[in-house]
């Protein structure tokens, strides 16, 4: 099936938006958490979030236009602080419910736990065994449709003990991390193996 | 387990480049296939693929600095074409052979096949069911460390017959797209469920 950019602006709005979030596969939800300057907690799920740099360690985060008031884009903004927190299968439907238009604190509606560290500002959701404590480094507005390109360089990482393995490699399946498809479908996944490095002399095999 | 940024940049390289790759969870390898201006196919795999609009449809790609020939990178602003193949299982090997330093055509190197459509001058993978062709739009440079964010509109989207469903959900599950963790460690999915659209008055249920 061939779609030209005018059949994809001549589908209706729902079933576009359901294939244009599908089109980039597999991604990975995560929980935003920030508190406001006047010290109002803040959870939202996001799911672009992507990797900037190893050294330094910086991650990005992609928000829609600010088009209405994005809470979690102005606390970055206002107290330069932040948490990224990984999602996996047992806290599935309260993350997905942070993603309603609350009025009240996202961690008290949706019955996840805050969790504050020595030194920081943002909070941590508790049940996440991935955690990540970022500074605000930077913002770029893509001027297509003005979105809000995000850069913070982590400050602390808090991770469950024994997830982390001999060569830095975190097995995220273990623990049923969850990966997303679209705007909705939320799935586990299955190890197929891991690639050694690319070589031109020989075709590819997994790592021993 | 807790490290601070000082921790962070004490690790070793291999360590520290393994763990915080793995630190956004789950992610898509894509094929982007792009022709120099003088007429040499390349082809790459990318893990940084991300929605940033549905209306117009706009994928952006993150690419690693430019601090050697990024020939992926330097063919899309000097042709302002280049396009974004999906990678199922049945790819998986040569996909991941692309990332070896080939000096010649890694369509040839690999054995994947190119494809022209008409009107395009930038090779599809043949082999890909989800092929999007992609007209440049915006690049910008993230300041912290020279990473380069390419912004790209959707102009066509190849998608194999019966992919899309009534809603427009693709379901690439089912012909085992694949997804990615770290650097090297490839992933098929598992669904739980789909989840109706979150509201504040009730708790998140599988969609029907």
């Amino acid at each position: 099936m061939r779609l030209t950019l005018t059949d994809i602006l001549d589908l209706e709005k729902p079933f576009r938006t359901n294939l244009i979030n599908c089109l980039t596969g597999f991604k990975s939800p995560h929980l935003i958490g920030t508190k406001s300057k006047s010290g109002e907690p803040n959870l939202g799920l996001y799911t672009q979030v992507m990797h900037v740099g190893a050294n330094p360690p910086l991650l990005g985060v992609l928000f829609r236009p600010p088009v209405v008031p994005r809470h979690t884009l102005q606390n970055i903004i206002e107290t330069r602080e932040f948490t990224i927190n990984l999602v996996g299968k047992s806290i599935l439907e309260p993350a997905h419910w942070t993603s309603a238009k609350w009025d009240e604190n996202e961690f008290e509606a949706v019955s996840l736990t805050e969790q504050y560290i020595e030194g920081t500002y943002a909070p941590f959701v508790a049940q996440s065994l991935v955690k990540m404590g970022m500074t605000f480094k930077e913002r770029h507005v893509i001027q297509t449709n003005q979105t809000v390109l995000v850069v913070g360089q982590i400050r602390e990482l808090i991770i469950e003990d024994g997830l982390i393995e001999a060569d830095g490699f975190l097995n995220l399946e273990k623990v049923e991390m969850l990966t997303m498809l679209g705007l909705d479908s939320y799935h586990t996944t299955d190890s197929l193996k891991r690639m050694e490095y690319a070589k031109i002399d020989r075709f590819p095999k997994p790592l021993k």
